[in-house]
């Protein structure tokens, strides 16, 4: 995170579980979002600026004038994808390329941005045991700015199996793997980036467990926001407007 | 390319300026498809069968029948790119996800096809001045399979300028950059793997100039398509038909 | 690997533990060479030769003779990566950067050619419990040749455990990640190019357990025999002899 | 960089042809390291302390204590690496994998020390015209905290020319790539990570040239500064100091 620069962050819930499910509000009574905003605002202090957007509100809370203040967003959905509107997905898909930042985190795997942006089906394994099992989360890049701060490993007592193949490209930067209790693994932290933009996928976090209350799991995810804000401003935006341009054209006046 | 299987081609070409500008029908009397079958054939021989379909075709000659029989796709467009229907482009998507090549050449970088694989614009800078400038086509992979008796460099008298910044995800392997007369550069020769499929990005070709025809510029097409077709069949298909499997299911009868 | 072409292989092994520890020789009375030899021979068949060389041979039987004759060379040692010449570690080294496959196996991570290739230490997390505990090898990249034919996951009964962090370069290619019993993980199958060279870096394996017996096991280790040797014939040398060149030399004579 | 946190930059110099060649000591009569150590001051502010180190101080001035103070290291050699002594590039190797940044300027490919850590040869092409030729650096990957406020194109009018192949490991980010006035390419803009350190190689910078002097070289260069400083305090050393621990070591008294 650049000095002297306040990074603006949208942090989006679906928070349809929430509302539905008794297990789920008992564990997160304000939402889903709520420990992570706490752990954002914990980790980043004062150089960040929070708010949050859910699926029921107009346009999903995602407006253009929303975004046009938002340099990273990040994403949780699981029981509702599709009723995301593909105007809002193809809005929040254009500023990843132009440069916002998109933190996906657990089963947004399979939100339309996240497999808009992958141009892959974004399957995976899954188990989902009651009681969950025991996922332990290992760094395998530890000098990755998303790592700092992270224990080695971190140990999610309860947790939904998410295992290989995961059916991603494969990533820029691979920062984290995690193990599971019936011995499947998974690529529980990798780094894309995509036009201008940085997108960083977080594997931990299911509605049935208070992953999102772990301070271990809140740093991870304000580190990410803090590297996928991390960002040059373009100096050569991927449009066609310059198509064309006269032969020499960067010589020209220079 | 595997010994003993032999590779089947579909050579996908739009064909639409070669039925309607008199100086591309010149340069290509029966279409560009043909000079790209046959430099496939020469380099390849024995080891491949090619067709051919093109944009006019019922479903554009890329009927599941078709697809069933198609190990790896090239595909040229630039005129009619809107006219390519999404069934199909869905249908392919899925085949490459699958395991089946692709080779994207020249003006494919805006086929709908390519832009849902990336997931970026694909846009990039051009120039077309009547006569085209020089092309030169380094290779900066050298043990690449791709990059196999392959001169360094290829040069190209005259061709269509493309520039960066090209809009695409950091390709998995680069194999060609190209320099042009102007001055700018091309990360011309691009691997990406989605899926289980291999897609290889070729700058070089244009409607207006004979590049086709080059046989160096042959070669690395037949390379890409001998590349794209040396995948391992799936031991893990990416479906979620494995979702929820009992912990220590690959354990049992094993 | 191309049709056509045989590949020479030479299996090199320390061959240290299978003379001096009985614990080992009963597993391996004719040393670990001779189930990866009879592994790539079953797999491979006639389109390999493969020889032996080991540590106690005149110039560690890697005189420039047998690389001359050597495409991919495996390896294999623990005990004993001092006693390896660093004339002969510079040999091979020249002979991977000119187009040379090399698989390291298992503890040859502390190789001193791996080593030099890589640049890294890398040191990983290790476990000896007697006994040994479970690993798991899983798939990361279904299509990639390493993979063809390799049941999803590879169960290893009895394996000593390495873990991350794995102090390598991110690998080009990852295609297997390995969990333990313990809860560790272990990115167990990795790609890499170096120069004109393919590296494939392989973590089961371990002198106290029959890992090399494994069909499967022996199916990745000739898989990745057949990568490696999947190289073009360089166009472009990495010497300096071309330093100095007019400019548009390419140009001459073409 | 981090806010809050001053970066320690050493910017070594080999500093022999500034004096023993008028054409150089002309255009840099105060060192090469001088317009390098402004550009950085310049851009980076009072983010930054930095000195400078020789070839001719003791130890190259490199001491363990001038290290333990370095958080990034630039390098400028050519007519001399030779006469680094292997201790330094020892000494430098293992605090690059500490995390300590390497930006490698020019003809610091084939520095000791950038060697030792790529594996590979470094080798080029490369021509020596007097009066040198146009190099254009173009940014292909426009949001890579790197290229921050750099132009697009950067156009060097005087410059030697350096050309593929250049054998490297492929970088695990590519942002810039040049072209020369001779058609050749190079990637001129090139990020490692090796162990937990980050390094830059950015291939402007010539003897005969004022290449140093140009603002927008300048830039960069402190934007890879920045950028190799960017790195997490590791959470796990690449030593085998946890070698050996009990299973399930992580969970006891977490």
């Amino acid at each position: 995170m650049k000095a002297g620069r306040q990074v603006r962050v949208t942090v989006w819930n679906e928070n349809v579980h929430e509302q539905r499910e008794e297990s789920v509000k008992k564990i997160y009574p304000r939402g889903m979002h709520t420990p992570i905003v706490d752990g954002v605002r914990r980790e980043l202090g004062g150089d960040v600026t929070v708010r949050v957007a859910t699926l029921a509100e107009p346009e999903h809370g995602l407006t253009d004038e929303v975004l046009d203040e938002t340099d990273v967003l990040t994403w949780w959905g699981h029981a509702a994808h599709d009723q995301v509107s593909d105007d809002v997905v193809e809005r929040v898909h254009a500023r990843v390329l132009a440069g916002m930042g998109l933190v996906a985190l657990h089963s947004a795997h399979k939100s339309k941005i996240f497999m808009r942006l992958m141009g892959t089906t974004c399957n995976l394994r899954w188990r989902s045991d009651p009681g969950g099992e025991r996922e332990v989360v290992w760094t395998v890049n530890p000098g990755h700015p998303t790592a700092a701060g992270v224990p080695q490993p971190i140990v999610i007592p309860h947790q939904e199996m998410y295992g290989e193949f995961f059916d991603i490209p494969q990533p820029d930067d691979l920062v984290f793997i995690s193990s599971f209790e019936g011995g499947e693994v998974f690529r529980s932290g990798c780094c894309f980036t995509r036009g201008l933009g940085r997108i960083f996928y977080f594997g931990p976090g299911d509605q049935e467990f208070p992953v999102y209350h772990q301070p271990e799991v809140q740093r991870v995810i304000a580190n990410a926001v803090a590297w996928c804000a991390d960002v040059a401003r373009a100096n050569d935006e991927p449009t066609t407007r310059t198509g064309n341009a006269q032969r020499n054209w960067y010589l020209d006046g220079d």
